[in-house]
């Protein structure tokens, strides 16, 4: 007998008939001899819509307002699923995060788990009921209700597995796994079986949108198994019919590239002629930090003649203008001689786990793009991934082409 | 300067627009040197929408987790309500029913309060906050989400009045004040400057909808004064310009009737030609009391043989169908001849603090309908209302040709 955390992400309990379908499932697993506890998001569609409300009233809204506002969309699901479980002739019971002691610091709208005690819970689940925890949602130690950020939930799953010390943590969504890469944009994308912690850390850092990154990460400190799968495809009765996060297989023969994702979430900022004295770098960036803009991607070129350089970094498109006005306000201090900003930029990333033991990733990726005639601004790497910043009309045309040249097309 | 608990009902926060508007009472009670404690309803609707839910899932669903879907109306209210307190440069903070421990039993869904611990809301209040509560909610000892029946809020408001020591709790809702009966149904009715705590109690459990029961009966307790006010007519700067619910004024020549409440919410139930021996009463009302059903109004009347009785009864209309299977049931043991239920029964009830000094005010009430053709079927009378069943096509008729015998027309 295994303790498996489900749960389910907004479209899986978008109303009343999915949640039901959701709740056949968690029977199924019971049926199969394991215990469970449920994760639910809210109602796809309430979150926006209880946002909406706060945003009516003040677009400057208090974040601890707005979290005891929006943390009720989960509210309702967990205990619409216990009554769909009751329904199913299931004990079950709904655990609010401030029930099930799950304990945040006070950054509200992204608060960050510190603390999960989760005896009460697990007395009862072990008494032979289903506990139903409403995700996304925090108390702080001083009783305030916050809430993890958009994908918390996840987070939210991942914690309470830790926390039951679970045997596994299954990821419903409106995909049946992790795919190689986006699989509306490249037909022969394929899902992956298993992929490690590490890879899905980069591929949900880099853009892949299946797994909040902050629940992957505490599933690789905990090394926690998760699983994704399609609550509206999979058979639960296959042998892990989705995707598997675990452990990296040392013996197994990686490939080069595990997957390829990409965002088009950002903007590129770039400052020509810059002084190229010291001190300028932090003229730059210092301001940019002290507002709290975060910056992903930065490169600096030379301008040929030793006095200036070109200086490139990438932002968060919705943090776009607000960096572009500091910029601008700094102007004299940096004493750049111009600022541009695009935001039709895509950023494309290999991940694998084999690159660390294999050359050459890097110089294949820049031939293939080149010989499309795609013109790369920006190139990052890490010790896993290689990333490069195109223009965004080439996304479609690069995603194929890499995901061909590095043999991951399906048979 | 004074402490007032000021409550909207979820008419007076529809929508966010209503809410705002309910936000700048809020300040304007604090403009005039008061400190103020807010508690809030649900939003219109939301409550039916809530409870649509749950029935969807289940007709026959858990009332714990339905309080826990539920009370999130009250949640969401009470956050944008706090976040449009700070758009008026307020500061503010809303508070859960776990928050504010006001504690209740376990009877899920009509709750009662045993408990409340309002001394972190008062620290908050002392250091110039406003406190907004969901109302409608409590918290079990052992931290189950309940919540305390329709127009809970109405006592959630009175309860945080007794728990802070208010100087006074002010209900605000879509009626400008009591009537002394439905100005809809009688033109002349006119609001009531003051009433006694007894006086509400009666009229509120005998159909005035104006406050919830409960409410009444705490402020009466503990001798809270409470106020019925419009949110859309009433101007806050004029001394008490809606119905204040408080002490009896003894010295006060007081009208022999002061109100007329009806309610069409009941079914009157007969059981003709029972026989008259001993224990049939119980044969009758012992099944009833078992399966929980309220019954109102009670009158057995002779049929003239000595041998047997007509019984008549009164139920909650949706009860009545219970009532009438139950009762089908036991007729072997009851031994009845006939069982007839009538659904278009109005009960109207005369309600006055004078009544106990001053004879005659049932006859009058009797000759009164009797001029206009109105059969009475069933009589009740209390220490200071007396109340008269009778069929629903005269309730117009019979409202304006009391409420004009009584001299309660307005001028």
């Amino acid at each position: 007998m295994s303790l498996i955390v489900m749960k389910f992400g907004g479209t899986s309990v978008g109303d009343i008939e999915r949640i039901k379908s959701a709740a056949s499932k968690v029977a199924a697993e019971i049926t199969r001899g394991n215990k469970v506890a449920v994760v639910v998001s809210a109602m796809a569609g309430v979150t926006d819509q209880l946002i909406g409300y706060c945003r009516a009233i003040s677009p400057r809204y208090d974040r601890g307002e707005h979290d005891a506002v929006v943390a009720t969309g989960e509210q309702v699901t967990a205990g619409l699923m216990a009554l769909a479980l009751h329904q199913r002739g299931l004990n079950a019971r709904s655990w609010q995060a401030w029930q099930a002691r799950l304990i945040t610091d006070k950054t509200h709208a992204k608060a960050r788990i510190v603390d999960m005690q989760a005896d009460a819970v697990r007395r009862h689940i072990e008494n032979g009921e289903v506990a139903v925890m409403a995700g996304f949602q925090g108390v702080t130690a001083d009783e305030r209700i916050t809430t993890l950020g958009r994908g918390g939930s996840d987070t939210s799953a991942v914690a309470l597995a830790v926390a039951l010390k679970a045997d596994r943590c299954d990821i419903y969504t409106d995909v049946d796994g992790v795919y190689t890469t986006d699989p509306r944009i490249v037909a022969k994308a394929h899902k992956m079986g298993r992929v490690s912690y590490e890879e899905m850390l980069e591929l949900a850092s880099l853009g892949a949108k299946v797994l909040q990154v902050r629940s992957v990460e505490m599933a690789m400190r905990y090394r926690m198994p998760v699983q994704v799968l399609s609550t509206f495809a999979n058979d639960i009765g296959s042998d892990l019919p989705g995707t598997l996060v675990t452990e990296g297989d040392e013996n197994m023969e990686s490939n080069l590239v595990t997957g390829i994702a990409y965002t088009k979430d950002q903007a590129r900022i770039t400052l020509l002629h810059v002084p190229d004295h010291p001190g300028v770098v932090a003229a730059i960036f210092g301001p940019l930090a002290k507002a709290g803009v975060d910056i992903d991607m930065i490169v600096q070129s030379g301008s040929g003649d030793g006095k200036s350089a070109d200086t490139t970094l990438t932002v968060g498109k919705d943090e776009a203008d607000r960096a572009m006005k500091i910029l601008e306000e700094e102007r004299a201090k940096i004493g750049y001689e111009d600022l541009v900003c695009n935001m039709n930029v895509t950023k494309i990333s290999l991940v694998g786990a084999g690159m660390r033991s294999h050359a050459g990733v890097a110089a294949k990726m820049f031939e293939v793009l080149a010989e499309k005639g795609i013109n790369i601004l920006v190139i990052e790497t890490s010790e896993i991934n290689i990333s490069v910043l195109i223009s965004s009309e080439y996304t479609e045309l690069a995603l194929r082409a890499l995901h061909s040249a590095y043999g991951l097309d399906a048979a």
